[in-house]
């Protein structure tokens, strides 16, 4: 049987009907890679998964959420859809704005120029609109004209995102046999740990699980609103994914955290690079550095952990995403050397 | 379930033993998307799918061929592997190499400069050096560094790779219940089309599907080595990953063709766009530039195909792993406004 996206695999779950007509690209259905090398340099005895979001369509767990929203978009009968975006939100609002035949508004601050994490919402065919102001003024302006038009408002404000992205916990679920000891996941918005929260909630209420795990939420050091109990007005960190302020989902972050007994903390930019290093060069992974963080994250926090635990960390988004990051931060430069035989295999030190 | 990769669910179909350490990063289980906007686009009165290898572990469906490739290295008692590559295979090689434990060497043509394409496998820890000759040197010295030393070579010689690859075959059978009647792939090197041949020649042997389907090949005009019946000694088009001038498989291929009454055909550079930006823009589906030709070729030979036909067509790469082939070819700019709601809404035309 073909799989057909998450909504077709977890409608039950979902607020669809049968007669919905579903807008998909296939998403969900990510890989929980077990990284034995990681927990053996980390000296855990523990054993570590890595769900891959970045196999998502447009290389994000945002298809997750965008999946909902569009397909609710579509069934009520809006002709467009809006956000505010300059990252992986635009890109997964565009992809699936393509396949449900809509219209795709994508507003930006102007003086914007990296066109790179744009050029995914470009290519599917989104108007992208750079205004005149700051980001905050490009949230307001969607939220507006998504109330006087029919355009539907596709920011994590759209309550369907939450319902897709929960079906990430679902798989987890499935995969393990039950809910992981320990679940650590990046806090950008806030918006994920809210939905894996949910979703774990859910399936623990339908006896799919035995137990709930800990959600160890991880935000960057620069823009560590939560964990500092305040908003941060100029967020900065290299984790441009997680490089928000002011979390619209602040306060179901803090409930899954307390809820679960579990921890939201933070990281440096450093740690993320290094996090990120290891993954690529110990595990053949390479993965945005938003999702670099819930792995320094686990290596801050591993004194704590129990022995024998199951530990997922969430990896957000593709690496491929950020290819200027992987050119700066890979270590070995390349080395030059003749074409002769004698020569290369010195160099290879054979 | 755990999902752990092709070896562990096809270990039946491949040459690995019950003893067999397998490396994998899970790759393989990826999305079979069905394309009815471009089957509408097309005017074609068939059902197309799209094998969507970009959301492979390394973002190509060389991931397919390397978890066989590494898996037998390491259980023949390899230290190293190695590969002239300047593409898709080194970073297949390098993820690998790592979650293996395996030293990697890529090799390159010194005066190759896009750090992009070889981010990848910097990140993953490969060692990659630039050698003072052009391609075919690199080549010859990986045969000869592999053939004295304990150091495999994972290139497209290497018998393991076709076998990773055939599982695609199986994923297709598998999701659609039989056979395709049309099966579109690049043709590059010529090793996927040969491997997907025999893997729908071994399930149809099995039982597993009624029927074979017509392998239609496309090459870019500027490497149609194979349509063209000679060598190509500077073979050049935009779609990089199939920019090969003398296939290593080029029989195999015209047997494919041949077994299957399918054909092997050419796109020009031109059409590959087209394509790319129609798969964008029509399907939210983003690929890399020489998994567009398969689309470019279908389009071409739309007129023959038989009604209600069902059709495959396999894009092999993501198109994050070529950002500015998307910045170049996005049709539309960033458009300017101020942020005045009013002249915002007047640019978006409501």
């Amino acid at each position: 049987m073909r799989y057909n996206g998450l909504i077709d695999k977890y409608r039950e779950y979902l607020p669809v009907s049968d007669s919905t007509e579903i807008i998909t690209l296939c998403e969900g259905n990510t890989p929980l890679i077990k990284a034995d090398n990681l927990a053996r340099k980390l000296e855990l005895d523990c054993e570590i998964y890595l769900k891959y979001e970045g196999s998502n369509p447009t290389g994000s767990f945002k298809d997750r959420g965008m999946t909902m929203a569009v397909t609710k978009a579509k069934e009520e009968g809006s002709h467009a859809i809006i956000c505010a975006s300059t990252g992986n939100t635009s890109a997964a609002a565009a992809a699936y704005g393509a396949k449900a035949g809509l219209k795709t508004y994508v507003l930006i601050p102007d003086g914007y120029i990296a066109l790179g994490k744009l050029s995914q919402a470009m290519m599917y065919g989104a108007r992208v609109i750079a205004i005149n102001g700051n980001f905050d003024n490009a949230l307001d302006a969607v939220r507006e004209i998504s109330k006087n038009y029919p355009i539907t408002l596709v920011n994590s404000v759209n309550p369907y995102r939450i319902e897709g992205q929960k079906t990430g916990a679902f798989e987890i679920v499935e995969a393990l046999g039950d809910a992981p000891d320990y679940h650590f996941i990046p806090v950008g918005n806030a918006g994920n740990i809210t939905a894996y929260w949910k979703g774990y909630k859910e399936f623990f209420n339908l006896g799919k699980s035995k137990q709930l795990p800990k959600m160890m939420g991880i935000q960057a050091e620069g823009s560590a609103a939560i964990v500092k109990g305040h908003k941060i007005d100029a967020p900065q960190t290299i984790a441009t994914a997680i490089r928000i302020g002011n979390p619209a989902s602040w306060k179901q972050a803090e409930a899954a955290r307390d809820e679960s007994k579990g921890t939201i903390d933070m990281v440096s930019d450093e740690k993320i690079i290094e996090a990120y290093n290891l993954l690529a060069s110990t595990e053949g992974v390479l993965a945005e550095p938003a999702s670099c963080a819930p792995v320094a994250g686990l290596i801050k926090l591993k004194d704590t952990i129990k022995p024998k635990s199951k530990i997922v960390c969430i990896l957000t988004g593709n690496g491929l995403k950020d290819p200027d990051c992987a050119i700066k931060y890979a270590k070995s430069p390349v080395e030059k050397t003749t074409s002769d035989i004698k020569d290369i295999v010195k160099l290879m030190g054979l």
